[in-house]
């Protein structure tokens, strides 16, 4: 890696850091906010929602509650990259605590809000409050691996399969534990810092407390939904099957994956296709890096995660024209459901709901590859 | 009105005139910006979606035709307002043409929110496409009010009905042709100017055809459904029954209501309440504008508009928390539903959907006021 690289990595790497340290200051802030709105109000109108203040008190709470649990994310990522020599943690949290006060203008709005989402990530892939997701999005898709892989036929662990947008890794992780081998790999430093920690740091479940939606200040029905917890992990990641391979891969999907020698028999992918700057250069990557005969399995919408944001390429290609790349880059069709209706880190009691109409597909690479 | 006061509302008239017309330019911006990203791409990448350009000259045209909707709306606007001598509207349009290329950077991105969604509100108030969601949202509302206001008992146009946060004035003119009094208010000139468009203009159903998607590039199912089109109205808003009384009211809700002489026998809310700085204002509003035994109704969402809006007050209140005011203030609760679901100017096609659970509420205020 070459020097400048390195400083670049390290000062991404600290501003997702600061990002996290600043959650707890960004948040409360939220809550004053709120305070000052109310106490603005006339006497004669803050009687007449006495419990007000006693809401924002125990709001404040949670916060300080899910900013211990961030700490102890945090502390445990010593020496998690390959060139941990740079990153020293406690050196960086030091640091970055004496520098916090000049450095609060430049965490950006953008940042706090994937430190936000990363919590509710958990509950997502680590909560009993979020089976009724992974049921809808990850059972279809491990469903289809037990088919076209059947246990009884092959010895699993001579599967290769790849996860790419892995998020917490809780997809990955229930791969490996039906036996595959299977590789996550993952951009999000805020994902890795976080999945590195659930995977290698939980012991016995419902370790951790955190308040996911203390964040969320509108469409809340009853006085104790946003200051309500969950628990987490619903199940200790540390039951994986003997002799089977399991591994996080760090970086861009269309980058780390060059080794020709290197082919996959599945490649797996949950609310990930979107996340390109052009789906065009992930769907030609997957078929390029399966065996020939692997499958590419797929769940999830066409959101665009770079759709409308400034100085950011972005193609948004509609249902029809994905399948027509897709065909056109030499796969076939195996199997086609439109509509499974799932959310994404959906809390379940907000009076607003985002809903996914996901596609699901099952793709093929010829066994005899024409193009190649 | 003071002098101060008809330039600035001059201006804020002007600006949404220069919205709607920026409109055109705004959209195509967007058709360039994706044309340019599928055009960097590598011919080979470009020949497995070929059809994408297709697709983008359809936008275009569908753009020209909502444009020329817009213009059609602008023209009727003449003499709209108490001081039309100061909105001559062909003099705007000119002077805003001509000015147009230098005040291009002056159109915030909000506005260019504001006319797009007006354009959806289209489909939700006037056509058959939004039958389903007006049926969800305002159906409860209407059905309420014949039960408590029965025409058989009672002459409905002896009963005067408030719609706060009228919109497109679909739902007050439901009540008015069931032969009640009503009347609309709405303070969004973006809505006035296109209600009074469809109320005093449209006199065939089907008149009109615009493409309410065309701006929405993700989450598509099918090449077509970006570029589909809905007719307008469903319904020609002519057919209202004689002797019945039906106006619009401009202006600030809290505002404009303050003729102790003036009382209503219903005030209907639908959507409306989480428009509100301080909820509790508008709940003490609604109080204080019925006669005694008066019934509000609503039906909505708590997604509080000015939440997380920079520099504007907003108190977020837990629908609990709204139910506690009410009951101070002095309402008694007739009736109570959650979970109404229901979208808000939702493409039924799209791949994404956000769905509230409505909470549906009558209350009542005393016969006997012990407040007043």
């Amino acid at each position: 890696m070459e020097k400048d690289e390195m400083t670049q990595e390290m000062e991404h790497y600290q501003r997702i850091v600061r990002a996290f340290l600043y959650y707890r200051i960004h948040s409360l802030k939220r809550v004053n906010q709120a305070r000052r709105c109310f106490t603005s109000l006339s006497k004669e109108d803050q009687q007449l929602a006495p419990k007000f203040t006693t809401k924002l008190d125990l709001i404040k709470m949670a916060i300080g509650v899910n900013y211990d649990f961030i700490r102890t994310i945090l502390q445990r990522t010593q020496n998690l990259f390959l060139n941990s020599e740079i990153y020293q943690m406690d050196e960086v949290i030091s640091s970055v605590y004496i520098k916090l006060t000049y450095l609060i203008s430049t965490v950006p709005e953008f940042d706090m809000e994937k430190v936000k989402s990363t919590i509710k990530q958990f509950v997502r892939d680590w909560s009993k409050e979020g089976e009724k997701e992974r049921n809808t999005c990850y059972l279809p898709i491990i469903n289809e691996i037990l088919r076209l892989f059947p246990r009884d036929d092959i010895q699993p662990n001579a599967i290769n399969i790849l996860v790419p947008g892995a998020g917490l890794g809780r997809l990955a992780f229930e791969i490996v534990k039906l036996g595959y081998n299977c590789q996550g790999n993952e951009i999000s430093l805020y994902m890795l810092i976080t999945s590195n920690f659930i995977l290698n740091n939980c012991t016995t479940t419902e370790q951790y407390v955190i308040y996911p939606w203390v964040h969320q200040y509108c469409n809340i029905a009853g006085f104790d939904d946003q200051v309500r917890n969950i628990k987490i992990p619903d199940m200790a990641p540390s039951e994986i099957p003997k002799d089977t391979s399991f591994s996080m891969c760090a970086g861009d999907f269309l980058l780390v994956y060059n080794d020709p020698g290197k082919k996959w028999d599945c490649v797996a992918t949950c609310f990930f296709i979107d996340t390109a700057h052009s789906i065009i250069a992930y769907i030609k990557k997957i078929y390029q890096i399966l065996k020939p005969g692997g499958y590419w399995i797929n769940l999830g919408p066409l959101l665009y995660h770079f759709a409308d944001m400034a100085g950011e390429q972005s193609l948004e290609l509609s249902y029809e024209e994905v399948k027509t790349v897709i065909e056109n880059v030499g796969f076939s069709y195996e199997k086609e459901e439109k509509g499974i209706v799932s959310g994404y880190t959906q809390d379940p009691s907000s009076l607003m709901t985002t809903l996914y109409h996901n596609i699901f597909f099952i793709v093929r690479k010829p066994e005899i590859d024409q193009q190649q």
